[in-house]
């Protein structure tokens, strides 16, 4: 660590950053179910102003490995934007299949107003929209959840459905035993029933609830059409990118489609194996009530989840509020201020 | 500042950040000539290699005072973008028209690799790319350049093209006389000759290079179509948004117009004001001698300006190499990197 004393930047120069460590202390400074709920509405929240955001589909950089994508977004005040990978591979190398960060900007301005990390904070944002989304379209009642894939994100969805949605039982399954053995054992104080399954069809006995999250970049048949029966909502958040699904296309034919944003699910969403018109819901207006989201006891509701950037937004000015007062973060001299803005120059040279 | 203390973050989790102190002292550290010179060359010689990156128009978020922008760009081995707002009205308010940061990361796996503050960055290497430009445009032998716009960027235009195309005199001109004084203080010891002058007419008298470099958001006429003549070089790198220009439009009627990514110049350079099918050349292909470039004494060239992702990821590669040894850089814990990386959960678990 260098120590920063050529010249004392002025306040304006200055970026509040949330590391990794600081987000773990934030996390449990409040609570973990209790960020759920919060973040649930705080998305929510968000989805109701849903017109009054700027709304593009992420720009994504591919290659044979991965992916890296730029989500931004701004409500006219805030902007916001995430920058995250997808490497389905890494976990082969002992790396994290998605990282993330996050900065939020004054629009006015355009002075940076917060950096974050994002790798936790996605987890938590994408386990608080499932949330959201099982909260409108789940049925009533509904208490048990079946989990499928339970990689990184498995554990943060089973205590959203908890905290948001009242579930009381999780079903696991997962090709990769150890990963449902590490799932349930950190799972196993939660307050949760947890069961572990040897195949997904007994992993979804029972369940009014499944969720998909599983990281293969092909289309694959992680569920498929006979297992999916009258009356569930499955959240499918692991089919995110070009060629890469997880549902067979005989649910998507029967299921009512709920989504982010048309644009952006259509590319990366398990629709992406649907004609280009096939009908989808807008998720926000469920939410404000201007379309009727589960209609009948028999219907399958599928949020088809891919992650969309004002989600994003939402937990970067979550963090930005919930940060004031508990020093959980450092300042960066990320921005160059000089006295006379126009004289860059004069900065550069009285460093010297 | 807050310690981080909570857990160890391993080695893959942290991310290199260059604050804007340790860039300025970085650039003394090299020689700020030296890293103009240097810049260009690195500039150079990604634009000879132009087809082997991923290039897309930067993505803009308007408001009524600015913009904010995403320039990412790849050469399938590293990935680069930049943040960078323009925000005219921030000088008379005492800040930055222009600040931003950069990223690099490694396209085989998505994380970050350099974090680095680039409002000083984006001023070298926007003058860098003039300089290059001017190198290939300009009449043999110039010696004289007019600086049109005084501001935060003109002391590095200046400077750029003194050290890398010889220029041994700059005429300035700004409709604020303060801000010429400015840059004439600031230039006294460059080495060159330094000519004030109090309208943009005298400023251009005896240039063989002429830069404009003005930020109001409009369509202003900077210079009018009788004050450029035959054989002369123009740098308009200040028209660089939808809106906002600096010349006559007879001016591109008469010049032969060089562009950077012409998708984005199109939309945002000074060209906007011209038919969507108005012949350009592309610069990577004048500097691969695919095209020519200069062709005749009495042609005005124009290089139509605007700032494309490669030449940020030509200085952030740049900056990311000449940091090697200095010690000019801090460790972010930025990437949440769990030594099992299917469990981020018990990651944030083992932090409590």
């Amino acid at each position: 660590m260098t120590k920063i004393a050529v010249t004392e930047p002025s306040r304006l120069a200055l970026v509040p950053f949330v590391s990794v460590a600081n987000m773990m202390r934030l996390v449990h400074h409040i609570g973990l179910e209790r960020v759920l709920t919060d973040l649930t509405a705080e998305i929510e929240a968000d989805f109701r102003r849903w017109p009054s955001f700027d709304k593009t589909p992420r720009v994504a950089s591919h290659s044979d490995v991965g992916v890296i994508e730029l989500m931004p977004t701004s409500d006219g005040e805030t902007y916001g934007f995430k920058y995250v990978n997808g490497h389905p591979k890494n976990a082969r190398e002992g790396l994290q299949t998605v990282t993330a960060f996050g900065l939020l900007a004054d629009v006015s301005t355009g002075y940076p107003v917060l950096l974050s990390e994002m790798t936790l904070l996605t987890a938590l944002r994408t386990a608080a929209t499932s949330a959201m989304a099982a909260k409108h379209l789940a049925p009533k009642g509904a208490q048990v959840m079946a989990m499928i894939g339970n990689g990184a994100q498995s554990e943060f969805q089973a205590l959203a459905l908890k905290a948001v949605c009242g579930i009381t039982e999780v079903r696991l399954y997962d090709i990769d035993p150890a990963a449902t053995a590490k799932c349930a054992a950190n799972l196993a104080k939660s307050g949760l029933k947890v069961t572990p399954c040897t195949t997904a069809q007994k992993a979804i006995e029972g369940a009014q609830i499944i969720t998909t999250c599983t990281a293969d970049k092909q289309y694959a048949t992680i569920l498929s059409d006979n297992m999916v029966g009258a009356g569930v909502h499955v959240n499918a958040i692991g089919g995110d990118c070009p060629g890469k699904t997880e549902l067979a296309p005989g649910i998507l034919r029967r299921a009512d489609i709920f989504v982010e944003y048309p644009p952006q699910t259509r590319v990366e969403g398990e629709i992406q194996q649907m004609p280009a018109d096939h009908p989808v819901t807008e998720l926000w207006q469920v939410i404000t009530g201007a379309t009727p989201g589960r209609t009948g006891a028999a219907q399958v509701t599928l949020f088809d989840g891919v992650g969309f950037a004002i989600e994003d937004f939402s937990a970067l000015r979550y963090v930005r509020a919930a940060m004031q007062g508990t020093g959980l973060f450092e300042e960066l001299d990320m921005v160059a201020d000089p006295d006379d803005p126009r004289d860059l120059y004069g900065m550069l040279m009285r460093a010297r």
